[in-house]
């Protein structure tokens, strides 16, 4: 594996933060469950210019945690801080090249990141939502996006590329709006949620609804369920990594002395990074959101809708389907799946299982061979 | 796969809990931490007679919150009680045949089923220990059980079997106590835990140090930290099950109804199972002890000594170690090491790896093929 330094060479510079608002009252927009939401705000950045013919326009979809700031740098920010969570693939020259290609990264609907979730202001009562924000689900993430990108002015995205969740909401857009999309390039996820994954999302939910502070979401103008929180990004983190990646990263090794403390403080070097990461996550998420975003993904099913020939349009689109060897979330099993599902619907399927050790989170860690898969098959989408 | 339902049949009958108290003031036993305790009582089940000649006890132990209950059913519960966890295993004609064999079960030091732990009295304040409590290890709850061996009048066991947290120490009477025994068989286990294993024990730790109730382990005359150890419970389960188990098992099948609820109470089977064993556990077991002992497993480390040459006894010891095609906590390949450092050191090694959907709790579940391997091993040794 070649690790490309490339993004300190070309970088984006500095990006900014946009917003746009939609569903304004009197409409609201009306959500899968049946639940009313609006006004509703999707923070976005883009990268890169749109062409003349509008025709260059790439969706990319951020993971369950992830956020809109994708590349770059924000202005405000000093020198000390840190690009863009695919800064390495976006750029000039890059593996999504912004010499050629407008990239637009939204927010999904129920984050806490600039979008609108259970955390914004409820109009009708001047305080957060809390639990009154309406169960959303992945479709609802995409029709938000659909309508942002209209906001762009484009009528057809040369392709949508995400993983994980992200993953989930390329699929959706293929299932709702294949006439809008070229290509998809979902990356380490699944057509569905196993009972296993659903197992790790419902006890972090539980980690957290466990804190007295969660006070069932209604704890915005107090103390917030910070030690719920911080558990529930424990077990999000170790389904992130793998065996393998825990064995060559962590092993046995002791934080402090070669001894054993024989106390409850954490002797293994594995317990400081999962405190570290688990109250560092705190600092920069909402528990409601963890809550609805999980529950999103553990709904989503294009199972069925995903194997059917496409009725809205005679096109077929072109898909890479992505895997890494060591990822048990979402394991390449499932991957074959979609693949074998793509194919008997009569799609344009290409599919990569990327041999690495590093688990679920590999493609946000900077590997050629990603990049030179994603730059490959954008030029090749016709 | 063969489900015998022979304990029905060929019963043990009704069993009797007894207790051995030792380590009495003023002399304390020392733990391997340095640290000293005492009184110390352990909890025990015996099945089947101790033969004239004493040479035909078997030690059973039991995994991490198991009991001296292994086998047969107690007067006093009625008829519609659970017999023991290896019921199925153990009795007349059994896989551990009660005829032949003298099983002894104790329960391990720092649980809370009848031996010493955190929830004992502590005689030097008249309150529970709490965390005063010392830290303890597999080599002591070990060192209690050759203490309990030799007050039954036993000079070397005929063989020691154990699954999961019992086959570590299982694997440290083979280190400390190689004269002892004849026979060893280590079942479902490790040398000792990946970052991954000692990565699921923290979470857990962590969601019962999160709970308020807790208090730094001094609850016991309060409210107990339910919630945090219910979610610490979840974290355990899905690790003793599999992706193909929980698939099979629950799939994303819903609870009540073919719509989803929209709401938090959960939807799937799987994730009521879970809020069912959470729930359940806290019943029956102390949240400090969930803290000893899974901090115990953590420091269970053999791999430099069980592959020296036995310094104490020149006798060659007969292993038998078993694990699960599907078990991913504590994996195949970390047996097929274990075998491998045995070999190296001169042992008689026999491996099995049993095919199984069911992940790491497998060897609790009736399976032909362990009884038929447990019984060959044991009327093979000499």
């Amino acid at each position: 594996m070649t690790i490309t330094n490339e993004h300190s060479c070309h970088s984006l510079g500095i990006v900014e933060k946009k917003y746009h608002t939609f569903a304004k009252p009197p409409s609201k927009m009306t959500l899968e469950s049946g639940a009313e939401l609006g006004p509703i705000t999707i923070a976005y950045e883009t990268y890169g210019r749109l062409n003349d013919k509008g025709d260059n326009a790439i969706l990319l979809t951020h993971a369950f945690s992830g956020d809109s700031h994708a590349a770059g740098y924000y202005e405000s920010s000093g020198n000390n801080d840190k690009p863009g969570w695919w800064d390495f693939m976006i750029g000039p020259g890059k593996g999504i090249d912004t010499d050629n290609y407008f990239v637009i990264c939204p927010n999904i609907l129920g984050s806490c990141m600039g979008s609108t979730g259970p955390g914004s202001i409820d109009p009708a009562t001047g305080q957060p939502y809390g639990l009154n924000f309406p169960m959303m689900t992945i479709g609802d993430m995409v029709e938000t996006q659909k309508i942002l990108v209209n906001f762009l002015g484009i009528s057809q995205l040369h392709a949508v590329i995400g993983g994980s969740v992200g993953g989930m909401q390329v699929l959706e857009w293929c299932v709702r709006f294949p006439e809008m999309i070229r290509a998809a390039l979902p990356i380490a996820t699944t057509m569905r949620h196993s009972a296993l994954a659903i197992a790790f999302n419902e006890i972090a939910r539980q980690a957290i609804m466990a804190d007295p502070n969660w006070k069932h979401g209604n704890y915005y103008s107090g103390q917030k369920p910070d030690m719920g929180l911080a558990v529930a990004r424990m077990i999000g983190h170790v389904t992130y990594l793998s065996d393998e990646a825990m064995r060559r990263k962590f092993g046995r090794r002791l934080q402090n002395s070669n001894e054993f403390s024989f106390g409850f403080n954490g002797d293994f070097q594995v317990e400081s990074y999962l405190h570290y990461q688990g109250h560092k996550f705190v600092d920069r998420f909402d528990a409601n959101s963890v809550l609805y975003i999980t529950k999103a993904a553990d709904y989503f099913d294009v199972v069925e809708q995903i194997g059917k020939p496409l009725a809205k349009t005679a096109r077929r689109l072109k898909y890479l389907v992505v895997s890494y060897s060591s990822d048990w979330l979402y394991p390449t099993y499932q991957a074959k799946e979609l693949v074998q599902s793509l194919k008997r619907s009569g799609q344009d399927v290409s599919f990569c299982e990327i041999e690495a050790d590093c688990g679920h989170d590999a493609f946000l860690i900077p590997d050629q061979r990603l990049t030179n898969l994603i730059k490959g098959f954008l030029d090749g989408i016709s």
